[in-house]
């Protein structure tokens, strides 16, 4: 359960930045937690952990956040987090979900999502997150926040942030029937902003990073915390209330319930 | 003037509801207040009580909304209750009104409209509440909310709810100009979702509505309120200023004029 | 630095209006500020001056605002207004680019853009306030907001502005890059209503004039306040507020030494 970081430095042939100071580093972050990338306590942690290291360290400015799991960007929240559990350990786990969504989605990095693989439900959330989103064109990856599906809701932050994304009535039909979009379904949603050939997906995203970059980087920061700010205040001004009804609701019967039955025909199919 | 109910079953092949505790019903509400389906006091108040016995009956989790009326599926507000009556008249039907779009908007079941004519102003807003729109390919069927062109303005929350439905911009030009969008426009900007051949219309509803029922009920009505209380709330706390708003609008010299004269037209046209 | 306005008188064949008292008159605006229209404290001045006249004068319901300069509709605020001045200068020079935009995004009248060359920066803020968007298709005619390629950041006005125009994701990409589009990527995305060949900009203009003339006028004043109000409600609490932050980063030295270093490239340019 790693997440490999390999370091690319690229060319940027014209750049106008204000000054020459920083270094035009990317990083990309494969994201490497078998078989599906799910997003387990333990592997939220370290994502953060990384995403820290990155801002911290001058040398970057960009993150291509990608999957090193064949076919599978992410399969989301990891459900056996959420099952079985006592309610304060599934208030941490909560409150890392929260933390991810925050640091990702205000991150003075640019960051792209090369997303090589389905990405439903928490998947699907992260890359949201990012600046950018390319998708492989592949008629199986799937992206959408398909919690109905599973009887839970989004929470009002998942809500926000797609509404952002692909404006309010997209939102609200996508949402209420958990749809998972394919990739040409997707851009012309606009759950994506480009869908290339698998092959490709990697070096788009770093084409498109080269222009993000292009930008200088102060003016950029601030005009992305002007758009995504109140979003995220939204969250922060809530977030224990936020915890709490979380863990009333997935404390519920009838939700332990039908999480068990799904983990066990996961189970299932696996066996 | 009579709410006809027709009860229809739906057959949904492959449900993977949490639980099958629910029938699948989905009920057929035909509007018929000859000759255009005007919404007048009495006729919302029949709608509201059928709206109120579905929700309470368990065996219905669905309605399909449309017309009986040949070529309209509703001309909206009654005119003849907005003018030479009295203010208390005035508010208590503005109160239905607004009772007719809470209770529409917010109601827990799915609500599809089969729209098999022209739908313009109130017959737009009591469209634009469902969860989804199937509009008749006929270019007479005109859809969007005129209230400007008798020289009158939309209230706040038939603002909001177009805002939700197809944008800020694309509202802003159709409130001004008071468009009505033929199908093949109305489909562009997004006022309706579907446009179909006029006969195919009914059965394009119902193979619509299994695809929602098909979703764990529970989670799709708490998603459904999520996407839409912030903007039910902007009405319910500012119910009564509304209602004294429209008592004060309506009973200018000016407007009674110009209704007035705009009814006389159409009597003109009838006879 | 002068702005012509030439009085034109439309026929408008069709006029179901409420009432016949109301003279057709367009003022079509031409901004003459060679070589480029800049926003200079003068000519914002000036420009607020024929926009309050207009409006006081009965005979006018319509303007339609377009550049006198070849190939430019406007280069956007003055950087001269913006560097090198005292911090009593910046305040006022902001206030009126805030004026400019309460003025125009909440006028009476009926705006209409005839842009018939590029519009940077407060360039496209200017025709983003007006009520439609013509523009002439040049490849070379490339509008939006670009602040963050000078190393500046759009203040929230211009942002709610653009998002009530384009929808969150694209005016956060378009923001953060400072992205100029050529006329049909500005279609596209709905930064301008439409696209003409140059020679056919000013009669589009004025037979969209005439569709937004046939509309009863207090209605339709009535409505445009109604989606635009609560947008300009934002800047008129944090009036003030605004302006010192505008003047507190315009101060720092590294944004002065930037804007400086720019106008020096431009001035070589130009020798």
């Amino acid at each position: 359960m790693v997440v490999v970081r390999h370091c690319g430095y690229l060319t940027v042939p014209n750049c106008p930045l204000l000054n020459g100071e920083f270094t035009l580093g990317v990083a990309v972050v494969k994201m490497r937690n078998p078989p599906v990338n799910s997003l387990s306590l333990e592997f939220l942690t370290e994502l953060l952990i990384s995403l820290e290291k990155l801002e911290n360290d001058k040398t970057f400015h960009g993150i291509i956040i990608t999957s090193d799991c064949p076919g599978i960007f992410s399969a989301g929240l990891d459900l056996t987090e959420m099952c079985g559990r006592d309610p304060e350990h599934y208030a941490e786990y909560w409150k890392a979900v929260q933390e991810m969504w925050l640091r990702f989605y205000l991150s003075n990095l640019v960051v792209i999502a090369a997303i090589n693989g389905v990405s439903p439900a928490g998947g699907c959330l992260l890359s949201l997150t990012c600046d950018y989103r390319v998708l492989a064109n592949n008629p199986k990856y799937a992206i959408g926040l398909n919690e109905t599906l599973l009887g839970i809701v989004a929470p009002f932050w998942f809500k926000d942030t797609l509404v952002n994304t692909i404006g309010h009535r997209s939102a609200e039909r996508a949402l209420q029937l958990g749809l998972l979009f394919p990739p040409a379904e997707a851009l012309r949603v606009g759950m994506v902003d480009q869908v290339m050939p698998e092959d490709q997906v990697q070096s788009t995203a770093r084409s498109v990073m080269a222009q993000w970059l292009d930008i200088p980087d102060h003016a950029r920061q601030l005009t992305k915390t002007l758009m995504r700010k109140p979003t995220a205040d939204r969250l922060l001004t809530e977030r224990d209330a936020d915890i709490q009804n979380f863990v009333r609701f997935i404390c519920r019967d009838s939700i332990q319930k039908s999480l068990h039955a799904y983990l066990e025909k996961l189970k299932q199919k696996k066996g």
